[in-house]
């Protein structure tokens, strides 16, 4: 039987609940569609700093190596806020952990479900049309991991990007758009950045290659405005690291439910790490009210990028649609409700 | 009697149009508070390099030079996209009149009115709460003009920031907030850049001469999100140049309402140079159908920073406000209107 070795990094907040959802989810898929999930537990973020003094332990990291994917939770919390910005838990476990194994490319979909168009932040004239994007984020390299220094009385960073990193992350926006509605909208400040200048026209040359597929370029500016006026212009947006970071949160708060979004970060192998687009939420954290959509939908796309179980991995995402539609959904998705995040994991299993 | 000496640049599309209304609310204003406005014109933007051959002719600069602020309208339109992004009309005209005159400090007003909640592209529940936000914006420094390059096969940008142009935008925000609200929300990426780490530190040290002002520091992806989720948070918003450019843009989009927004460039001396937040709009150019009013409290911002003349600038002010509330306005901001921008121009004249 095949059998795929996950790292359960579950973090902090409502990380370890949301998580436990998942990896019973994982547990009846697998059975069902005849493969073997054999998951392995590490600490990272705020707790692994609380137990071994660092986010991300060399013991961490070894299971990483050592394992076909990683299924990460969320960390951080208030604990640590006091801690320097480059050593709070959520940058700390990342940023290694997307470089160590380059993982280049990150998905984020956000979509406005029109069950629950009411839950956008957008008046309904907008967000009842729907919104169904996939961001696509180039993860490992500008001004993340540019030279940066520090004088007395100046600071610097630099953005670099090289012709190979765009055509990497570029091809995986047009073969994504293909497999969607056919419109990659590609996003630059080309009138002031160097960068985006050659980012624009390797993203155009790339696009050559897919006649089938339309290219929009955009500056960042007017995204960050056409995005709140218009989210259904959009189909996929193909963004630098600091840009993808910053509309990618935009699309989020757009679509008004972080609970139900979940990430994927690849690297044109099978590895990959899967995590909730939200945040641990430490507010509710222990209190069986937490949205474990997210974090199962993101062991959905695990099946889906690293262990190519596409069946499985539908199966849960009809399973997930069908449970949203009957209204079983936490409080972050109806104030009403009174479900468990366990009745929703036992919803979930149960229309698998 | 005072006389004032201002670079009246209207630029393309509706500029010119919109322009014709401020210069009118110009005229009334001073003879009415008694100084004199002396106007002169140049071309900028598109008109100028289809005359010129550039968007900021030397003659265009000259006068800029020669004036005690420089009133500009808009740049742009479909004739001159074609152009290399870095010969673009409004990065041509904009960033070098920026440089030249030192114009560290961008002020752009987002506004919910709550006449007109109902423009803003959020959800009822949101906007009609409102929203009153003053974006202070980093204007001649970071990754705009640091240094930038090109080979076959990269690009990189520089992004550079000294402590002396933090501390100088930081206390234009302070003192802003001083004014308002007594908060001051400052956004960086302090868990990843070391730009952002000095920022926050510097703006944390000048926080302390305004112990009555709030500082609240913000990851700039949390705040793209936080300003659609909870737009009534915020009173002032301190930005450095690229988070400010695009925060500002999506803080526009929220007010739902372009043609009301007004912004001044400045440098500490009297002099500034003022325009509306909006585009050349030039779908709609010439038909006598734009909305003057960014233009016209551009105009006010000038007469209140450039000329120190604040009863002026209130008058103006309470003049569009007034004409609003009657609801004297253009198409854009009620589909039904079939007010003229002259007629509108013509309403605020009178109020005054
Ligand atoms: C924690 C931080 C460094 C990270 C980023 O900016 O990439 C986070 O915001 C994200 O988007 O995953
Ligand atoms: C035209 C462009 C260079 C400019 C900027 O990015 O500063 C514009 O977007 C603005 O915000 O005034």
């Amino acid at each position: 039987m095949k059998t795929y070795k996950i790292a359960v990094l579950a973090g902090d907040g409502i990380g370890p609940e949301v998580m436990q959802q998942a990896l019973k989810v994982l547990e009846v898929v697998s059975n069902k569609f005849g493969f073997a999930i054999q998951s392995e537990a590490a600490l990272v973020g705020g707790a692994a700093i609380d137990e071994h003094g660092e986010a991300l332990p060399a013991s961490t990291l070894d299971l990483c190596k050592r394992s076909d994917a990683i299924l990460f939770g969320s960390v951080g919390g208030p604990k640590w806020t006091n801690l320097p910005p480059a050593q709070q838990p959520e940058r700390a476990s990342l940023l290694p952990l997307r470089k160590t194994f380059d993982l280049f490319c990150n998905l984020r979909p956000g979509k406005i479900y029109p069950a629950f168009a009411e839950l956008s932040p957008l008046h309904p004239r907008t967000s009842s049309q729907g919104m169904d994007i996939l961001c696509v984020r180039e993860l490992t390299g500008g001004i993340y991991f540019g030279e940066k220094g520090r004088s007395q009385d100046s600071a610097f960073d630099t953005q670099t990007y090289s012709v190979k990193e765009i055509e990497r992350i570029t091809r995986v926006a047009f073969e994504a758009a293909t497999k969607r509605n056919n419109k990659v909208t590609s996003i630059d400040k080309a009138n002031v950045l160097a960068t985006s200048v050659l980012w624009r026209e390797v993203v155009s040359r790339i696009a050559k290659d897919y006649p089938g597929v339309e290219l929009e370029h955009m500056y960042i500016d007017n995204a960050a405005m056409q995005l709140i006026r218009a989210p259904k212009h959009f189909d996929v947006l193909l963004c630098d690291n600091l840009f993808g970071d910053i509309l990618s949160d935009e699309i989020a708060a757009i679509a008004g439910s972080l609970g139900l979004l979940p990430s994927a970060s690849l690297n044109g192998s099978n590895f990959g790490l899967y995590e909730p687009a939200g945040g641990s939420a430490p507010d509710i954290a222990g209190q069986g009210i937490a949205n474990p959509v997210a974090q199962i939908l993101s062991a959905a796309l695990l099946l889906r990028f690293s262990c190519g179980e596409e069946a499985a991995a539908r199966a849960i995402e009809a399973a997930v649609e069908q449970t949203l539609e009957r209204g079983i959904v936490t409080r972050d998705i109806n104030p009403q409700s009174t479900y468990s995040t366990d009745d929703i994991g036992n919803a979930i299993v149960n229309a698998i």
